[in-house]
């Protein structure tokens, strides 16, 4: 990652994804770059900040709502990403939907 | 970072905090180490991740409350810790504190 995120006047939601990659992972890092792209483009994106240390990952999206956050995880690419990051790429992960309400 | 931490009944607190070191830190590695410790011997502290790639890191720590939050805040050498992050480690850096809804 290059660019950090600046903080946005708050309320907004963010979702915060911690995961751990399993040994193999064939094709992560192609579809890692593709969700990325696809995520930009959603409706209530507003940004997200992203960082591994080996096989530990944390990546923090920023959202205008809970619809947002929803609708994105619908999408069916990323339904299809979702599916193989469970089935074969984490070895663990844990998502936090959180309401921001204060930056500094 | 070795091991995760799993998500926890919410509500609860996170601060999320995210970085770009600038080239001279020197005195860094070694605070941050000590802020880790005191850290989790806080009241209401409740976990924390923590992954840095390069200059950008992301530490996201999660709390009881907004109080044990600002308590930590106003911690002697963590207050310290803050004034050398800004005067001097830091090139750019956000904090978003934001309550935990969902956790998957």
């Amino acid at each position: 990652m290059s660019e950090l995120s600046s903080t946005l006047e708050p309320p907004y939601y963010t979702v915060i994804f911690t995961s751990r990659l399993a040994a193999a992972h064939e094709g992560y890092e192609q579809m890692a770059d593709r969700m990325d792209e696809l995520a930009r483009e959603q409706p209530g994106y507003l940004g997200m900040d992203s960082v591994r240390e080996g096989a530990i990952g944390i990546t923090v999206s920023y959202w205008e709502s809970l619809e947002a956050i929803r609708s994105w995880g619908r999408h069916t690419e990323h339904r299809e990403a979702q599916r193989l990051g469970r089935e074969s790429w984490y070895e663990k992960y844990s998502i936090r939907i959180a309401l921001v309400e204060e930056v500094r």
